[in-house]
């Protein structure tokens, strides 16, 4: 196996370059090596609740890892191109500030009356009066996009609910499915591909979650990564049909 | 149809006895009779917001219909009843105050921490902060039970969503499916006929709507009449196999 087999890298964040509040010791390592040998990359996250100004700060302070924002492609930055391209730009949220800061820099109006689209995303401010003019607002025609479909999220509790959890609340309220954007659906998929300038077949995805970054990869023709210090495990795969291109035990042993 | 063929009703409110804030002319004359006639009854709904008292009052100060707290037994009192079967007291609640009086009247001690049982019922303050704890209990070993699965509730917004909603999200992040007690489920229905002191085969359920009050019947061994002056449309019968026993336009159809 060889790094310089592909000319670009999509690296998940949590379980892959960190775990929780805990370093991954190979990951800085792997980083730089990408960076000395001039390998574009982009992390590509599900957190939709950051800005990447954020994520690049978290990474170089709390795990030595060098990051710029523009590394960082979150599944607000790729729901607010997506929101970009429909007609009508009144936008209702259900997310955190990482969401709305990309909404709005790509022109949409925060709105709560007259809405042309509800977004949705993990918003722990979540009240019932969101859910309710979320609800009545597709019921009247408005469309309905989320951020990710990821049910829980780990912190220091344990698995609360994540935004795919929220999501259902709104999708039993108003039998209308969303159209999901962040992994491990195309959209995201897609935008970060134009973004490295790279084609599908030249790139890796590098991720530790078999449901959200492996079938990013399995589902849109992009070879894939498990690395197995994060949420899945190697017995979790004898579940699955389609296996990850490659797996490692940690990123010390993809060999570059 | 004879009205006295039964010795017993169980009667729904919103659609049967009440449109939203408006009355149903046929309503008051129907009960009168009910009692003129000694026959006993009790309205039973899955509203589980308001307090046999406060329904009482609204029956009679807003539609003219003669009640008591005795006749209103609601979706709150019945998992109330479930919960005080159950081992453990210690209740976390996602609803108002019904629910909440409901179950301290059962004896049961509503609590945030060390959780035996949670209990999710519509709640307008709902908040994320509710959404985890209620999640995190459930993950750990808490029993999951839910009043009502009615996904919406007309208000005078529109269908904005009900406790089966609230519920989607928590069953959602838990992948726990919690135990229904409302209309149509038998626990609410072998409650209300214990308190008639009937047989299932001697009452008759009344009500509007399809999915909840006519189910209840058919799922239970209990005859339904369906009233067409609320949710339920003719032409929705088109789609179900199992019938209502009657239909009639109003209750003044219902030959007393």
């Amino acid at each position: 196996m060889n790094a310089l087999k592909y000319k670009g890298y999509l690296i998940d964040l949590d379980g892959t370059m960190y775990k929780g509040k805990e370093p991954i010791k190979e990951a800085p390592h792997f980083i730089d090596y990408l960076k000395k040998n001039q390998v574009p990359y982009l992390f590509l996250t599900n957190n939709s609740t950051s800005s990447p100004d954020e994520v690049a700060v978290k990474l170089k302070a709390q795990f030595n890892i060098p990051a710029e924002a523009s590394d960082v492609y979150t599944s607000s930055l790729a729901t607010a191109e997506y929101v970009r391209q429909l007609e009508g730009d009144r936008v209702f949220v259900i997310g955190e500030k990482g969401l709305i800061e990309a909404l709005e820099a790509a022109g949409c109006t925060i709105v709560e009356e007259d809405i042309d689209h509800v977004v949705v995303g993990l918003d722990t401010e979540l009240t019932y009066a969101k859910c309710e003019r979320a609800s009545l607002a597709i019921q009247e025609g408005a469309s309905f996009i989320a951020t990710n479909k990821d049910t829980n999220l780990p912190n220091e509790k344990g698995l609360v609910p994540g935004a795919g959890s929220i999501v259902a609340l709104i999708e039993k309220s108003t039998r209308v499915q969303p159209t999901f954007i962040g992994k491990p659906e195309s959209f995201i998929m897609e935008s970060a591909l134009n973004k490295l300038g790279l084609d599908r077949t030249e790139v890796l995805m590098v991720g530790d979650n078999y449901e959200t970054d492996i079938l990013a990869g399995i589902d849109n023709g992009i070879d894939t990564l498990l690395v197995l210090t994060g949420f899945t495990s190697k017995e979790d795969l004898k579940n699955v049909t389609s296996q990850p291109t490659y797996i490692v035990d940690t990123l010390a042993d993809w060999r570059v």
